[in-house]
This record gives structure tokens, sequence and C-alpha cells, in this order.
């Protein structure tokens, strides 16, 4: 079953984003996704994945 | 440990929401909160509480 992303407004990114440090769950996402284009379970370009490093560092510094 | 919620770029949020519903996680994480709110664990304003319950229904009515 193909999750579709709704058309969702900037309030609602912000509040799924807020939802997400809220639960600390954020740092999680994003390493498991980072993972999964590194052992090839997902395809990726390479801007996005050193976009994905970046967000990582910025996260695990407010950690 | 309190997760401390970044200053993130509009980019950096689209790409945290991305990786949600490319997961399949929205929802789980969207009913998570509401229910944690509902029986009482978290803290919560009724107007976020609604664009919770708004949210859920948008994301729903896409799976």
């Amino acid at each position: 079953m193909r999750a579709v992303q709704p058309v969702l407004s900037l309030e609602e990114k912000q509040l799924l984003v807020a939802i997400l440090f809220r639960n600390h769950f954020a740092i999680e996402l994003v390493v498991s996704e980072i993972n999964d284009i590194e052992c090839g379970k997902k395809e990726f370009d390479l801007c996005t994945y050193k976009k994905l490093v970046e967000l990582y560092d910025k996260i695990r510094s407010h950690t």
C-alpha cells in the first residue's frame, strides 16, 4: 500500500515536524533513511543524500 | 534527554515530512500523539488537538 503524501499546508508540516521532535523520533527517522540508502534498500539522488547527512548533523548537535 | 528542535529551514522540514510519508509513518505518528493527548499522557491545547485530528483525517483520506 503506497502512502501518498497529501498536499499539506506549511502549518501542517510544522506540526508534523514538531511532533517528530517532541517524540524524540526525528534523528531515528533520518538515520533509518540514511541506512536504507547506504545499504541499497532505497533509491536516492546524491543531493538528497547530502541534505540528509547535513540534517543528521544538525539534529545530532541539538540532542 | 530532552530533544530540542533545532531551527530548520523550510527545505529541511519538507525533507523530514517526505521521509515520514515515504516510510508510511506519518499517520502512526499523528495517531500516537492524539492517543497520548486523549489518555492524558501529554499536555495539549484544544487548537493543536483539533489540528491534529484534521491532519489525521487528511492523511487517512490519502492512504
